[in-house]
């Protein structure tokens, strides 16, 4: 088992989007060498975060974005960087997911992806993965 | 300690409901062994999340559900399959609760209960237990 | 290895605020003697929740407050003590937070700190922290 924490990064391309980041995780666990236990997926950002959702049509991340767009509207803010809506969807999404770890594979449903989610890109992006046993 | 990931799953009956799963969480942080250390309940669906809420008066999940879909109302979605606003609160939920294991025992506090939301039901569902010490 | 979860408590002022408890998470993690693993926080109540966000400008956590009081209006609710917003509040923020800890340290990104949401105070709030190597 290789405690060191594993780190990669992500490129985004808009203002907001959905990221697969699902095989880049499953490498993480495979270098960390924990065969059974739990993964944490930490987004070291404060206007990016990380959720597991469907991973077969795309136009389930098109309508996340239009939601949480419906939902923190960029309006009536003070913080002067103009990107209040980024830091509270963030906050809404949360900075970590959690997945079981059983025989070296990430365990997750068959619809379910892991997304780096932009809410104030395009940026690049760090994602730290720890897995323990 | 069994390594073994503990599973069950729940009937759901509506569309939209909560439904309290603390007992049988407590049951598998048994069956785990584990007694310190913490407790991962995950949810391999993408329109079902879980969340730590009051499990006194019933009104509060009734609550729950008319204040979620006044925060997503579902309309203008692409989805095909109609359901992106259960795309939406699951993202808000999220897929996993961690709880600390003390003892032998699921440490938390006197209010809070662990519910399966679902959001696109009726359906069955799966629940996924990890305790790591 | 201190295999005790660690307590602290917080005095929060009023309804509605976050209250950054980064540096008492630290001490908790030392007092675990954690070295390489992961920090769970955990909110022992159902109107208060924990989120990672901005440390440097307050007026983020002033445009939180304003979001989320927006996106969950505390009108339509059945549930008698009349705080159903900051339930619905504590489901969209979680219960808990999870942490890498590398070197006996908190990995955190640049930005971030730990806050402890008050939804329906002033109160005096309980925090646990457990952390597993």
């Amino acid at each position: 088992m290789n405690p060191a924490t594993q780190r990669f990064s992500v490129r985004t391309s808009r203002r907001e989007e959905y990221v697969d980041i699902t095989d880049s995780v499953r490498s993480a666990v495979r270098a960390a060498g924990v065969t059974d236990g739990i993964c944490t997926v930490f987004i070291p950002h404060t206007t990016a975060a990380v959720t597991i959702n469907e991973n077969a049509d795309p136009d389930v991340q098109r309508d996340l974005v239009h939601a949480f767009a419906r939902a923190v509207p960029n309006t009536g803010f003070h913080h002067s960087e103009g990107n209040s809506d980024a830091h509270t969807k963030t906050a809404m999404t949360g900075s970590s997911a959690v997945v079981i770890v059983e025989g070296g594979q990430l365990l997750l449903g068959t619809w379910q992806g892991i997304y780096l989610c932009e809410f104030d890109g395009p940026r690049t992006r760090q994602v730290w993965v720890k897995a323990v046993g």
